[in-house]
């Protein structure tokens, strides 16, 4: 990379291992005649989002208005908010949002169900809705029971909302102790819910979208008959994490955090100036202890990122390592997600090149 | 605060106890006659660089160049970098910056010291340069010792450097057991300092300025006699890691992020709308381990922010609490620092109503 034009620390995504990401996740989901809804909050780049929706993704999801405002103003119109939307606040801006969108948006209370229920009527909507299923996570959702389906019958009492499907995202993949574990939370995953949209369907209340998510647990949770709807958002960069749980392979991560050696002060010790504020404390939300401190030194194994300050990172090396002041690595980060969202821009990459400069859109979108 | 104007995740700092907090650590430099440095990476916002000033600052810390860069923007003139600065793309800027500025950098190498000094050679300026000293966090910097004493001759052969002064950080007091263990720390950062100081006066390099930082052991280390200069950051602020180290009470923590219960899918967890891209997972980087959870919520000892992911919040709650769908709670985070790098604006509150909007100006400066 040319080392005068760009500083460090930086994200950096190689465009072709990004497009080839891309496309093996779309691949699998035609082969399975699965529809492909690429959740967004990994990137936040409407480029990305784009780039997944003509390699045949039907849409795309996102975890926030924030994050949908500023996809729709790239002009993509069916957009999936896999969360609750609640307040005053936020419920204007999803009824301004829903007026020029194809949006859903998902539900798990009766509470909830009301104030969207009376937005859509104020707003003369019909709002397409998808109850969130707890199939493990243990966050937002019923579990797969009485309980849901009686929200799902209730929800017939609103007459703005349509209840389109069901939604679930097994996030407890991530504190999986390895990838026989991850494959069988996926196949749970996947068989939980359909089950449940059987039982939805003998109760009167058949839902068209059985929707499983995750980059884990993707390509398992997919072999189960009768999932209709994959959502996964990692894939595009993968990272630190998802090799620790054997999910891809060290060619296919795109994401890296190049940093200088600014410091060498001890021998088994150097000093980068990537810290927390550009690599992140992540080591997976749900409990991962599988990765080995703060993101994977590329070509360099023996070198471990051990500890982070705010704009300092450490390494360990062993006493002979050559690095020294002035030196650049590449980290590939824990958490591409939540590193993404550290940087305003990403710079994009071909065979080591820079060949754009891309915009993290929705970062810093709060809301 | 005013509900529809504002949603929910928000970072609101509450000006009147930022004030005390900047007033309160000004009187207590005044008091003992130490210059009062502060580092302006907790808050990134020139408006509280300016404030500090006023209080009676006699110039600033950034830890980095785009940091730096946007306080020069506001006016702001004394900056020192308290990091190294090494590499092409970097010693441009900063001479650029130094050129309209009274800046001064660390150094902790002779190679990094070579470049600065021909960086000022071709640029016609004198730099003050500081040596940085490792009182024990084991990052950047040389011990104590001959090996900085040499450094510090050594650097009487680079012409346009001027050594001003040596600084330390003992960022190791944020893995202190306890208030003792702190005050230790900071006692210790102080002699250590003070030590080297007068071994390099009889080495015949003198110093101006001896400098130590850190909030948590700002006031032990000043009453060491020879201790010349403060550079604490997070005392603006404070957090739930300060109070944990019993630096200061929770009347004076200024910061904290207003979220909203979006779910309560079981009688022991609700969930929020801040996850880890608003409270992050900082739970101290150096080894903290006395904090409960990722913030503390105010004014409800019995909830703990249990988990995050990335958009959700996760609470353990005892079962006949009564927090609902649609309840928005005020939580102190565990490191402000980290958290304010998250949020573009800040909502700047006084008696609970908004008062201004503060830009979080050199947010996504990563360089």
């Amino acid at each position: 990379m040319e080392k005068l034009l760009y500083d460090t620390p930086v994200a950096v995504v190689d465009l072709d291992k990004l497009e080839n990401n891309i496309e093996q996740m779309a691949a699998m989901c035609r082969d399975r005649g699965i529809a492909l809804r690429p959740h967004i909050k990994s990137h936040k780049m409407p480029e990305i989002a784009l780039a997944q929706l003509k390699a045949g993704a039907i849409g795309i999801t996102a975890a926030k208005l924030g994050e949908a405002e500023e996809m729709a103003i790239a002009g993509i119109k069916d957009i999936f908010i896999a969360n609750q939307i609640t307040g005053p606040a936020k419920l204007k801006r999803f009824a301004a949002l829903a007026s020029g969108s194809k949006l859903s948006v998902g539900v798990d209370s009766w509470t909830n169900a009301l104030e969207l229920d009376q937005l859509a009527r104020e707003t003369g909507l019909v709002l397409d809705v998808l109850l969130e299923i707890d199939t493990g996570l243990h966050r937002c959702g019923l579990e797969p029971g009485p309980q849901a389906i009686r929200l799902a019958q209730k929800l017939r009492e609103c007459n703005n909302l349509y209840l389109k499907g069901i939604f679930t995202h097994a996030g407890h993949a991530y504190a999986a102790a390895d990838a026989a574990q991850v494959a069988a939370i996926g196949r749970q995953e996947g068989e939980a819910m359909v089950q449940l949209a059987r039982e939805l369907a003998r109760a009167g209340t058949p839902v068209e979208v059985v929707s499983v998510g995750s980059t884990p647990t993707a390509r398992h949770a997919v072999q189960v008959p009768g999932v209709t709807e994959l959502r996964p958002g990692n894939y595009v960069f993968y990272d630190a994490i998802q090799l620790a749980l054997g999910v891809t392979s060290l060619d296919n991560c795109a994401l890296t955090v190049r940093a200088t050696v600014i410091s060498r002060p001890a021998p088994d010790r150097a000093v980068i100036d990537a810290g927390s504020k550009a690599l992140n404390l992540d080591k997976g939300a749900h409990g991962a202890s599988l990765v080995r401190g703060f993101g994977l030194v590329r070509d360099r194994p023996g070198i471990t990122v051990d500890r982070l300050s705010e704009e300092h990172g450490i390494l360990a090396l062993h006493p002979e390592e050559t690095l020294g002041v002035g030196d650049v690595i590449e980290i590939i980060p824990n958490h591409a997600c939540t590193v993404v969202n550290l940087f305003d821009t990403v710079l994009g990459t071909r065979q080591g090149k820079v060949t754009e400069v891309l915009r993290v859109a929705a970062r810093g979108r709060s809301q």
